[in-house]
């Protein structure tokens, strides 16, 4: 879909010509997100300032027919920022303000341009506590943490970005502005239009503001890092944690290679991965009195005696704490850096994660594939990385797609589903049919037609290409 | 809406005879909530045996135009469960079977027809927890509870129904039967169609299953009645006590009257109201350690200890504390056995309370009723009981209604909403245009549009009879 002359003069009419690129260095910058190596540059970028003129844009491309596709900070991992129909591709950078913090009611407003991290240190400052972490809080943005529902290693203890949504400002495909819920805790006001727009991906509408909840900060962590001889019983050993009565604050499952790759990449990152550890589990309490912590690391240590491991690495200072962190937070990148893959975010029943495990594994050797695998095992949520390697081109088009079908029926066969974190946006979509029937996709279809009945609200993201 | 006698014996056929009921007793048995005086008996009664019965009912009302209104526990306050076009009433009571209580990953299916206090006690049985506890917890559904995402006296720390909610199976008005989402703790696949059932009371469809989330049981508490010579400070105080750092999982306000009318309905409670009074905070803190919940009982203490109150009471035993709760729980039936009342369900930014308080008592003069405030402060949360008493049936009928809508002018505009947890049913819905725009109720109204196009699923309910 190419644009017009007109249609980039009435453009800059609305954000002022500095904000409306046309060059190619601009759109191949915004035409990609994390999600492997695609690339899918829009027609022209702009970069409104507000809720304003993004409705007067929406207006516009709704004459013009034309996409508008919502871009935030380009982390995404299922590809919902990338211009398929080229169209306009609307970067929220400047949407970047932390509108207030609000310590009388524990709530933040935000623009959704606000770097996640950004966001987390500077609720930190007033004593407040933003619990949701993706890997990528670094350069995400909160926007796309809530077209996404992101959640992150905290998730297990602290749940994920819809946990934290009161409200939302949107500007709808039509060009409309409106508020969702309201600034409270508690809502039984109407259908929950809220949720409707947290982890629609971009497809309903443009996140313009939001109210998130916030919590006291916490003071105290401890964090652990425990080697295991097989990998099952590392995701075995998950489950009995929690049966023990203790909710860790992060519960993180690394397979061996996954670790290898993130030691290779990383720079500085002093541990001794023996070669007989087969996986680990990174471990973190976190509370405000450092006993309770203690009898909760003991509790845990208790119950990781009925597994096989190894020594336990305990982090002593807050450096060691960021190194174990970054060693996990950097495996996505590493594969990504030694390989061309897919990532699939499965997510299955807590208890069912050996099963999944085990399954995937079974499933690569069918297909001729490696995987390795990691996550947020407290959630049963594991991320699988699909290496190219040394396949052919054409096993890895022809096959690779059945392989990952045959993922995503296991997972689902396991009370599952496709995506926990990541989204479904282009990369998934064709998978929809695993988990969800016909009606169920039909309504989906529906309530995307209510919001956008000319279908140019990042279109061809979510749903199969037939709806 | 008259019903056939072909009609019934066609529901005869799918459920049996002895589970349809014409009779009038049972029809006026049937017939009303807690909701006010309000009767609306439906023209039949059917009570099915599963999903499959309920899709074939629901697949011959859109046979007959004929209306379906799904009927728990009858403890709702909003009319959510009025069969306000006669039509079928829909008694979920057979469905009432705890499916699954599984241990492995937290988890419970139930049916809809369990009344909640069961399904709380029979997982605690397995040392696990479902926080989630309305007043009416004693004979409410779980299913009404979806239906209206209620909430209760422990969602201040634990959240309200829809945080519990992974998946849902629902038949659809047309007949259809689907799962909502999957059986996982985070979901990133598709609209959140699982959060688009909760609170939709009743309107898009029949919840017939749901996997609710469970914690570890929680062990020890320390529960404290604190007497406020005024209400208003009362009010100031459940801010200071958040800002203190302490979540308590409890923090019930009741202002005088509401203390003093519960006191006379609930028999045997030994507890001192001196005169000056005017208004009381129950709070309670839980946990699994002791100690930690004397040293945050301490905090809140030493926070309260800035405001102008009386001997802070502490409940020493199983009896006491359960005796102050039935206090708090008994007061709106106090109300309703003393004199014809409306009940209204506001919710407000919490330290926005002291203001609602004070603008609700100013309305009153101004209109010239009476209210008793209560509910739960902690979440922003106050119902606020407006009575009868001696104002004639002309003032009742005339100014109220604008009473009300005073009521919830003030509070849209400290940024709350109408409900928090009643929902909005029959008797909020001509208030609605106080929260919502016409664009945010036409999105609604297409919403129903899209399960519904017959409009026989709880008709003329939420919104406003023009949609």
């Amino acid at each position: 879909m190419s644009i017009s002359i007109e249609l980039i003069q009435k453009l800059a009419s609305i954000v002022g010509d500095k904000y409306v690129f046309t060059d190619l260095e601009t759109r191949i910058q915004y035409g990609h997100d994390e999600t492997e190596d695609l690339s899918f540059p829009p027609g022209v970028v702009v970069k409104p300032a507000n809720a304003r003129e993004i409705a007067a844009i929406m207006k516009l491309a709704n004459q013009f027919y034309t996409s508008v596709v919502p871009i935030g900070g380009q982390t995404g991992l299922s590809g919902g920022a990338l211009c398929v129909l080229e169209g306009i591709g609307l970067s929220t950078e400047r949407l970047n303000s932390i509108l207030e913090i609000d310590e009388k009611n524990l709530q933040v407003i935000t623009e959704p341009g606000v770097i996640t991290q950004v966001l987390r240190e500077a609720v930190a400052q007033k004593g407040l506590f933003y619990p949701v972490d993706p890997s990528s809080m670094g350069s995400c943005f909160i926007g796309g943490n809530l077209a996404e529902n992101s959640g992150g290693a905290r998730a297990v203890k602290y749940g994920v970005t819809k946990d934290y949504v009161l409200n939302l400002e949107v500007v709808l495909p039509n060009g409309e502005i409106i508020w969702t819920g309201a600034n409270t805790l508690k809502n039984a006001t109407g259908y929950n239009l809220t949720q409707l727009f947290v982890g629609s991906e971009g497809t309903l509408g443009i996140i313009t503001k939001a109210v998130l909840k916030l919590l006291p900060k916490v003071e105290h962590n401890i964090l652990m890092l425990v080697p295991f001889y097989e990998a099952g019983q590392a995701c075995e050993a998950v489950s009995a944690i929690f049966k023990s009565g203790v909710t860790p604050s992060a519960l993180e499952f690394m397979e061996r290679d996954a670790i290898d790759w993130s030691l290779k990449y990383v720079e500085g990152i002093n541990i001794v991965v023996k070669p007989e550890h087969q996986a680990h589990l990174l471990i973190e309490v976190d509370g405000n009195y450092p006993e309770i912590l203690m009898l909760e690391a003991e509790k845990i240590m208790h119950t990781l005696e009925n597994f096989s491991i190894d020594e336990i690495l305990f982090a002593d200072t807050e450096e060691q704490k960021n190194t174990l962190w970054k060693m996990r937070r950097s495996v996505a990148e590493a594969v990504k850096a030694h390989s061309i893959y897919k990532e699939e975010d499965t997510v299955v029943p807590r208890y069912e994660l050996p099963v999944l495990l085990a399954g995937i594994k079974e499933i690569g050797k069918q297909y001729g594939f490696k995987t390795v695998c990691y996550g947020h095992a407290g959630d049963g949520n594991l991320h699988v990385n699909i290496i190219k390697g040394e396949m052919s081109v054409s096993d890895w088009n022809l096959k690779i797609p059945q392989g990952i079908r045959a993922i995503f029926n296991l997972t689902v066969g396991l009370k599952g589903t496709l995506s926990g974190e990541h989204g479904i946006g282009l990369v998934q979509k064709d998978y929809m049919d695993i988990a969800f029937n016909k009606m169920q996709l039909e309504i989906m279809e529906q309530i995307k037609y209510i919001f956008d009945p000319n279908n140019i609200m990042n279109p061809r993201k979510i749903l199969p290409d037939i709806y």
